[in-house]
Parts: C-alpha cells; structure tokens; sequence
C-alpha cells in the first residue's frame, strides 16, 4: 500500500472510492516526475530543435497533473463533484497529447518512451476515477 | 505595461493575442496569491468550521490557476489550441465555484471579499482570452 | 525501479548519483502527497483549532518539496552544486519541522503519523543525496 | 495597493511586515511569470543551445518563487521564523543565480533582460523582507 492511500484510509471523513483516487494521486505525480526529467532529458539532446513541442507538453502535462494531484486528494468530500470531473477530463487530454508526442520520439530516445508510458498510465488511472465516481454507490 | 506582458513582446514567436495572454497570466497569478492567502486567513479565523469548504476551493483554485498561468504563458504556438483551451475552461469553473463560496462569506470576512474579486477577475480574464481564441485573427 | 530513476538512466548527460537523485525525487513527491492530504484530513478533524500550525506545515513542506523534486531532477549538470545543496537544505529543514509537528498528533490521528514518517524519509533521502553530492566522485 | 496587500490587511492575525511580505510575494509571482515566459522564449530561439543552462536556471527559479510566494504568505505567525529565513535565502540565491545567467544574454535577447530584472527585484524585495524580519518591532 502506498503512502497516500494508507493516509487516506485514516482520513475522517468517509472516502468512498479511496483506491481508485490513491491510484490517481500516484499516477499523477510519477507523470510529474517523468514529465520533468523527459524535458530535461531532451533540453541534453543533440537533436533538441525536433523536441522543443516535446519539451512544452511535457512541462504543461507536469503542470495539469500536479494541480490535479492536490484536487484529487481533496476530492472525498460531498459536493464538487463537477469541478473534479472537469480537472479530471482535462488531466486525461494533457496526458494523452503528451503520452502521442513522447510515442512520436521514443525509437530513439528511451526517456521518450518511459514518459509516454507514464503518462498513458495516469490518463488511465484518471478515466477510472471518472468512471467510478460516475457509478452508483 | 506588466512584465511578462513587456517580456511576451520580445518572444521570438509571433504572439496573436499578447494582451490577453498576458491579462490572463496575470490575473491567474494574483488569483493564486489571494486563493493561497485567503486560506491561511480563515484558518485563523474563530469559525473556521463554517470555512472548510471555503479553505479547500481555496487551496483547488490556487492550483488550477498555477497550471492555467504555466500553460497560458506557452499558448503562443500553433496547436495544442484544444489543450489551452479545456484548461481555460476548466480554470473558469473553479475560479467561479471559489468566488461563489467566498462570496457567502463575504460579508463577515473582508479577506473572502477580496478573494471572490480576484478570482471573478481571473475567470473574466479567461473567458476574454477564450473568446479571442475563438475569433478569426 | 520507479519510473524516474529509469528515466534518469537514458538521460543524454551523465549522471553520476542516479540512485540518490532518483530516490530523493521519489520521497519528495510522496511527502506532497501525504502533507497535502494530511492537511485536507486535518480540515475535517474536530478538533481543528489545535491542528492550525500542523496545516499550514503541511502546506509549506508540499511547496517546498515541489520544488526540491523539479531542482533534483535538473541536478546532474555540472555546476550549480551550491544551489542546490541551499535547495536541498531548506528542504530537510521543512520535512523536519513538519515531522516534529505531525508527530505531537500522531497518537491522536494516524494520518499525521504517516505524514510524519513520509517527511522524515524525505529529510533522510535530502541528507543521502547532500552527502553523496560532496563525496569525491 | 495589490489584492494580495490588501487581504492581508484583513488577516486576523496581526501581520507586523504586511508591506514588505506583499510587496515580497508580488515579486515572487512576477518572477514566477517571467521565468516561465523566459525559459518558453528561449525555446524558440534559433541558438537555443546557448540557452540550455539559462532554461533550466528558469525552470529552477520559477520552481522556488512559488514556493516562497506560498511560504511567505504564511509568514505571519509567531515561530517558524527560521524556515522562513531558510526559504528566503534559498530563494535570493536561485534569483540572483537566474539574474546572473539571463544578463549573460541580455544584449541578444530582451526577453533575457526582462528576465533579470524581475529576478533581481525578487531578489532585493527578499532581501528587504530579510532585514525587516530580523529588525527589533
């Protein structure tokens, strides 16, 4: 069990979906971390003049996933629950744009690939949140 | 003229809609100062318990309008046009819902006050750069 | 291996304490994590009015361990050791500190003992990465 | 006045340095924009690999203003003092570090110079909050 879910287990509000917002979380801030090495990674590049959309995307998607990583640990409370769907949906096409440019790269450069990964990954974990917040209880 | 207005000028891109880009970054970023110190005020305040829900669209809205001011601050190129602008939208629902709640406080507490006029501000500034977004150059 | 210490491995540029760097950025982005959702549970405690100077802790340390993971990420370049050993010590001593004040509740909530627990592995990893950094190469 | 000075004047705690801690946390955020815009600008220059380390002193900078632009606002409370310190010396040594850098390009590029100057005010406003800190009430 991560840190955060265990966290959020003691929380003393009642969290309905605490595995799917933990997963999230996590998934959130691996892309923070990726997103942010891979656009370091590629300023170190020979070729950085066929990167700099990579580099832009990938410092926007940390950007989303960091606002959407602080907004999903609040999003146990009754209420605002349209607000964290809009983040939500927003978080997955950041992901998404990043997860399609990094692919565009990732023959040859590997930090490429290991942050598309990362970032299909928390577009996933996001659309399961969605999803199971949408279901009945 | 504000900086990062003076300093979008010299971009070496063309930049189409400099005034509202920089209006907005602005605005989001004064939003993320009066979000993040109207928080810490309603904890010192004597009712906080009628203020959690106040303190957390605080501190939501404050991150939202972070990614909003990183991101805007790229929206000068070609494409992504889609991304900018699910983030604007996004930004504007929490800028408003943190207004809204502010605003039941309003009257008792003066930092509520100026919070809900910051955050209105910013969701004007973004619905501004949307609209001109949307527009034939 | 997590998702950033791979990354870090095909990095273009030489990178000399991957181990310490990624396990600093991995504890850093935790410790966001648990301070941000100790902070929101302590907003739902009852006895809120005793765990003001924990929240606001809680929200300091998230900043600055934001910042931490984004500097360490950028660490492997030759030069600018000096910043980011100052970037590295304000960080262990927000973590400290936020541990310290979680850890007089920790009895009381368990989510300030996990909190405190997660601050004090990012403190650790900070002086492992410190330490490795002034070692001779 | 800002928005963020005059909600601080309606804090109800007392704020013995309310001018030097808003004009501090208005710098931060200036620079917060400017680094932000800055590092984007050089992405799009022709020899952007001249620019790598002036990105990343960007990035780096842009990282710690925010976080002292949270930290400072909280920076009303009795205690704690030290961290404050500790934040503000990092924070003057990222700004002047990213001044020194961007001035190296400053005749090339305006958005360079833009760039310091704001960092270099970001700089002196936490310096001032320095010495207004640690002066007798």
């Amino acid at each position: 069990m991560t840190a955060v879910r265990a966290l959020l287990h003691s929380h003393p509000e009642q969290i309905s979906q605490a595995g799917a917002i933990s997963r999230c979380i996590d998934a959130c801030f691996t892309s923070v971390e990726t997103c942010t090495a891979c656009a370091d990674a590629c300023l170190a590049e020979k070729h950085i003049e066929k990167l700099i959309t990579c580099i832009r995307l990938n410092l926007d998607c940390a950007s989303v996933c960091t606002a959407t990583g602080h907004i999903i640990t609040r999003a146990n409370k009754a209420g605002h629950r349209q607000l964290q769907e809009a983040q939500l949906t927003t978080c997955i096409a950041f992901c998404r744009a990043c997860a399609a440019e990094c692919a565009r790269h990732a023959a040859m450069h590997q930090h490429c690939a290991l942050c598309a990964e990362a970032c299909n990954k928390c577009a996933t974990a996001c659309v399961d949140l969605l999803t199971s917040m949408r279901m009945p209880a």
